[in-house]
């Protein structure tokens, strides 16, 4: 997606070989314009898989999932990191471990929301390793849903978890996919649109 | 907010005399439609303020924030309910008691993002005794910024939050105010759109 890449290389802080910083436009401050066409690129790339909800998990996910959702016209759940008091019963669960926390969570959708019937989209904002994208992937199992596809606003292709999740057979998308972040520089993958193996 | 009040009487579940679940469409799974018409309302009721940035607190604030944002073509900020590591330096921090989940939490927002010259629109889901809203203000006078007004989805107008903020001469919004939840039943405040004083 060429407004996601350009905004990535004039915005985009590349910290080291493996972090890159897009606080000023998708985990901290958001650009809401962006965001809406994010949402309009994932429905037209899932158009054909029927989707009746949209998974996503708190909290960087949550804009890119709801806007995809609008324009699917789906209810978008975003899974809880842990739980809270007035969401205790009936939950799905399925742990996640952050690298770049450095910590294990716990994370939880309410079962009354994943049935059978559905043909849930994950949406993420970042994919590395595929910690949180299984984790969601764990719970849509779980409820005997089906995975219809995962959107990926920001992949790292550089790391194993695009890998991991496309080994599954499961439509995986990212608007952007990053090769390399040496040097400084961010590298995208060559093809702007993955073929499916 | 005719639809949001139908919405909540059709879909809110009344735990207690002052718990109203709304888990179905506000807090964990989402009416991306609703969600839409709630930014609309935010960006007519405040139109008037040139609002520069919205800002909320993660989780349920950012589905309505960013509507409301993308609404008035303007920026959108959460504020982090912890520090990240990627996100240490440079921040300005607000300590928010919340009741429900009984436990105090650091929120905080990079100061990059905050300027004096900004006109901020603080949103979030609910206002019960203002904890939240009274964080994100006190992350705003920080930064020397102008706290413009601050929107609510869902206020509980029997808990003090709201007239802790309006006593300080700030128009807050509430597009939906509820009077009592006593007996099971949502009772809503009877005008419609409140008169400032």
């Amino acid at each position: 997606m060429k407004a996601l890449e350009q905004k990535i290389l004039t915005d985009g802080i590349v910290l080291s070989d493996t972090i890159l910083k897009v606080d000023t436009f998708l985990n901290h401050q958001m650009d809401p314009l962006l965001m809406k066409q994010i949402g309009e690129e994932f429905a037209a790339r899932f158009q054909h898989k029927e989707i009746t909800k949209v998974l996503t998990i708190e909290s960087s996910g949550i804009a890119p999932a709801i806007m995809a959702a609008l324009q699917l016209e789906v209810p978008m759940i975003f899974a809880r990191k842990r739980k809270s008091l007035t969401l205790q019963d009936g939950l799905l669960t399925s742990n996640v471990y952050s690298f770049t926390k450095q910590e294990e969570t716990e994370i939880s959708v309410a079962k009354k929301f994943l049935t059978e019937d559905d043909h849930i989209l994950i949406i993420d904002d970042f994919l590395a390793n595929g910690q949180a994208a299984l984790g969601l992937l764990h719970i849509v199992e779980q409820a005997g849903a089906t995975a219809a596809g995962i959107g990926i606003v920001i992949e790292k292709a550089f790391q194993d978890g695009g890998e991991r999740l496309r080994e599954r057979g499961i439509q995986v998308e990212s608007l952007a996919r990053i090769e390399s972040l040496q040097d400084g520089k961010v590298q995208f993958v060559k093809e702007t649109r993955r073929v499916e193996v």
